[in-house]
């Protein structure tokens, strides 16, 4: 049988094609995702569950003049194969490689970037509506969004508002009851009483919001939903289609482990066995520490509770959530929600550790300001994945989060340089601060195995002394610290002596004293963290020695003022001038 | 008749009344709040449509005990008057006096602070289930909201995570039909249909969302609003009591003109005729110059579109509403899906000017990088409300946009020193950027009554000399710049001579060319701006100096490290050391 797949570098090579040719596509393009992520790597169970979707909306529809939007792009793998990227689809992900995301500067099919979630019907929405004022009465508008993702609030403001236009606009909810982690709320359990067969009734809440609602069908049955598209493709107006997919369909592991499958990593094609690291002993993930650490404090400390939006497994709260799930919670793709949560909990005396990935509070940033900092509440932030996050990309880095954060009154703004910071931070945070505070810590490994060591107490705004010097100070704000002692490692011994180096631990507030005896000894300053350069911790050390009339030379050196793209985190270390290598020759140049 | 408010201290003292002295306390207490805001000025109608309300939950309920969240606060006049706050309740959202809105620290009875709207339901829930953790089965959680807030996203997410919880939550959807605006969007439209007589049925999306759904009910029927609280009260889980009420129920004016009477200024108690100033002519209002200037252009360019979440009057976007309204759009408090539609409609080829008050972009924030800056689309930002706003207080100003807005890659930022400036960069940003702006200008009067003068360029990062001086130079960005003129002023010739004056325009890009003219003739720098000190506008500038290794003394003014409290604008900036006075202070330090 003559291959399918490799005749199709454009929709249009859809068109002609029979049932039974699209079925035998949809399998060689499930082969070919599975072929290329086993070694690759990179999302796999939500592509896997939407190629009959895929096939259906290009077969039908006239992408690119039609507009088709995927929500939390890294469903639309099948889609990126199948609009001319399946040659270079194998470096996905990768440094100068294609997104793992829809991006409209990559294709002229990618309507609308996706990394975040619930953003689909919104910009569909916009889409649709420019159409009409444009006069374009043909263009069609398809928003392909989640159970998860349409739980979020920003999905609901977009729904409401769609449905009092009569804009050319198709939300197709792919149903498979599950985000990256099992999906929450009474919409899903809503959702899932449609599926067991109970009809949702005649007035259900998608026809409540004027939409014109069909499904639920098998997502799937690819006749089913061409038939399906083509009778919509007609109907004017606001249009949902329902549709029930299984994530990670095809592959049988992939089926019965949803949440490993995700993003499984590098794994055996065939039979969907994961292939584990070899290496010895690793440190723990930070996430781990603070999975770990926070079940640890919690069995000592009733008031402790903890919340995530919709990342256990990613969190590793996951932990605490099965120990103990009446103190542990997940309240689904709602960040400002949690937030607002954890302030009416601290308000009644517990103790909420919040963990949200930095990019995604963002999200809630009103709500850290208007419900937390004003009313001084002790709510713990742990901001996971801040920093450079390697193969996500320009929509996953966490690097405003210094300079959004420390702007706001009352905030305390942390960040550990290892692992046991991380745990001493969280003991220190729990037993009370009468304020809030951020704890932004990286994605991935530690720095030690060595991580579990008894707790002891941080001092409130207190930097670290590394090592004295003489003419150039190092300041380095969280992990980036090890890098600058890897690169003063470098030196030779007598310029090493030069170079003074203090992990200033916190942005927020800072340590004056410690910063008037290193103003007071060094003639060059260097700043280092992996946050924006534009406002970030760099631009408070220029603002004290502003205030106290310092005047060596401050170098400032983060993430600069352009989004960093996909590639691993040493790759975009270096992009950004801040690996090893560069620092050591910053170092240098000061000497 | 003996007046039965003032025996009223706390609560209990409603607990042994009948229900006609009930009745009798609701005509006094609507009086009372009619009386005090005609002449000391606030919010009207919200709190006229909820007296009957607000005095049922305070008889049937135990508060302080039982918790008790007005959404948007300000609802809450007759609660404040209620709970011991009668008496100072003419001090209302003065300087030194109470708050407009419920606040934590004012009262024990203000469960939650409430100046942004649809946090209610989150925070009820964080203590609810904070009480059930705590073993209490007692305590009770109430959040009124109204149509219009329960409508955004935020509210939506808590709902959807209520209803898979057993907390003992009471929702009470106070549905008046509007916000400060007329509500928006199908919801309302489902509402309306389920108060015109037909019922909500038995399936509707409050009960498909898990919650014990009773209602609607006549909000001004008092006996009927015990009569329901009292059962409720003994529900278990989560209940969602919808009743309907008239804004400004009680002043025939503010029922008749709902958005006016919202927050009417000073008015004849009796007639309700608002009393409007006898100045002669006034310089128009920026939110008018923003909303004629709008309409000029888009008559000449068919590509610009005009988008409000929910503040067509505050922000004058209405005019084009009324006179356009197939490209002006109000969508409801929904700042997220209105950044991301904006971002839509800009991928699609629309110039969208998209008005949102600073302090309300904080909702939006994630939007702003990952829906537009990240894909450099060319949505205006008009922020209006940018800097301190006076009696709104703490919530309400919008005091971090620079420094959470200069962070993001791509985004150019821009404050007018005038009428005329925002006038000529609305009409500079609609020839088309290529990259997103934000506008950021004041509440209230612009500077001259010379408003409407021809369009012409302004030029992307220029700054303005407003006069040359020797010795120290004053940065100013935006309208700050009117005070320190009046400050400059007022030194002798000799002494101003010294004083050059830059008002900087643009906050990103900064003018690199005329701030090198500034460093290498000036021995003192001054920046001065109306936001966040920490990584705003002053920063930018140490973040110039220190690249190019200028070593002047340079202050940095603007607003401190501390939540700003409510007062008039005038009296706000001396708290924050940004008036005239203390501008000139300053120079004068310097020279």
């Amino acid at each position: 049988m003559k291959n399918i797949l490799n005749t199709i570098n454009a929709p249009k090579d859809l068109k002609n094609l029979s049932i039974d040719e699209l079925q035998q596509l949809a399998h060689e393009l499930r082969a070919f995702i599975i072929n290329i992520v086993a070694t690759k790597e990179g999302h796999l169970g939500a592509s896997l569950g939407v190629v009959e979707l895929t096939i259906a909306i290009h077969y039908i529809f006239n992408t690119p003049k039609d507009k088709l939007i995927w929500d939390v792009g890294h469903q639309a793998y099948g889609h990126k194969i199948l609009t001319g990227r399946r040659t270079i689809f194998d470096t996905n992900r990768r440094l100068n490689g294609i997104s793992g995301f829809p991006n409209i500067f990559e294709s002229e099919y990618d309507a609308f970037g996706t990394g975040h979630s619930s953003t689909s019907i919104s910009a569909a929405l916009g889409m649709a509506m420019a159409a009409q004022i444009q006069g374009d009465t043909k263009q069609q508008h398809i928003a392909v969004i989640g159970d998860a993702s349409i739980a979020s609030g920003m999905a609901f403001e977009a729904l409401n508002h769609a449905g009092v236009t009569n804009a050319n606009l198709l939300v197709i909810l792919n149903d498979n009851a599950i985000g990256i982690d099992p999906s929450i709320g009474a919409l899903k359990d809503y959702l899932t009483h449609a599926k067991n067969g109970k009809e949702l009734n005649r007035d259900n809440i998608f026809e409540a919001l004027n939409f014109d609602y069909s499904g639920p069908i098998d997502g799937h049955d690819l006749p089913k939903l061409i038939h399906e598209l083509k009778r919509l493709q007609n109907v004017e107006g606001p249009k949902f289609l329902h549709i029930v997919t299984t994530k990670g369909k095809g592959l049988k592991k992939a089926e019965e482990d949803q949440i490993t499958y995700h993003a499984p990593g590098k794994f055996n094609a065939k039979t969907g066995d994961r292939i584990t690291s070899t290496n010895n002993i690793t440190p723990p993930k930070y996430q781990d520490v603070f999975g770990y650490t926070i079940i640890e404090l919690a069995k000592k400390n009733p008031k402790i509770v903890g919340i995530t939006p919709a990342m256990p497994t990613g969190s590793s709260l996951k932990y605490m959530i099965a120990e103990m799930p009446e103190r542990a919670f997940d309240v689904g793709i709602a960040e400002q929600h949690a937030v607002t949560l954890a302030a009416g909990m601290a308000k009644q005396g517990l103790i909420p550790f919040c963990n949200i990935y930095s990019t995604f509070l963002q999200r809630a940033y009103d709500q850290v300001i208007h419900d937390v900092a004003i009313q001084k509440l002790p709510v713990i932030f742990c901001l996971d994945r801040a920093g450079l996050v390697g193969n996500d990309g320009a929509t996953h880095h966490g690097v405003f989060d210094i300079a959004y954060l420390r702007c706001i009154p009352n905030m305390i703004l942390y960040a550990p340089m290892n692992e046991v910071d991380l745990r001493n931070i969280m003991y220190t945070a729990q037993k009370g601060l009468n304020a809030p505070i951020a704890i932004r810590y990286p994605r991935g490994l530690s720095e030690s195995i060595h991580w579990k060591k008894p707790f002891k107490n941080i001092s409130i705004g207190k930097g670290r002394v590394i090592k004295e010097g003489n003419s150039t100070a190092i300041l380095s704000i969280g992990t980036i610290g090890n890098i600058v002692n890897f690169a003063v490692n470098k030196f030779d011994e007598k310029e090493r002596d030069k170079v003074g180096h203090y992990n200033m631990q916190f942005i927020k507030p800072l340590d004056n004293k410690l910063l008037h005896e290193i103003f007071s000894n060094y003639n060059t300053i260097i700043t280092y963290e992996d946050g924006s350069v534009q406002g970030g911790f760099g631009s408070a050390i220029l603002e004290f020695a502003a205030k106290h009339e310092y005047h060596p030379k401050i170098i400032i050196k983060g993430v600069p003022d352009n989004f960093i793209e996909h590639g691993n985190t040493k790759e975009l270390r270096a992009v950004a001038n801040i690996d090893e290598k560069s620092i050591f020759n910053t170092i240098l140049s000061t000497l």
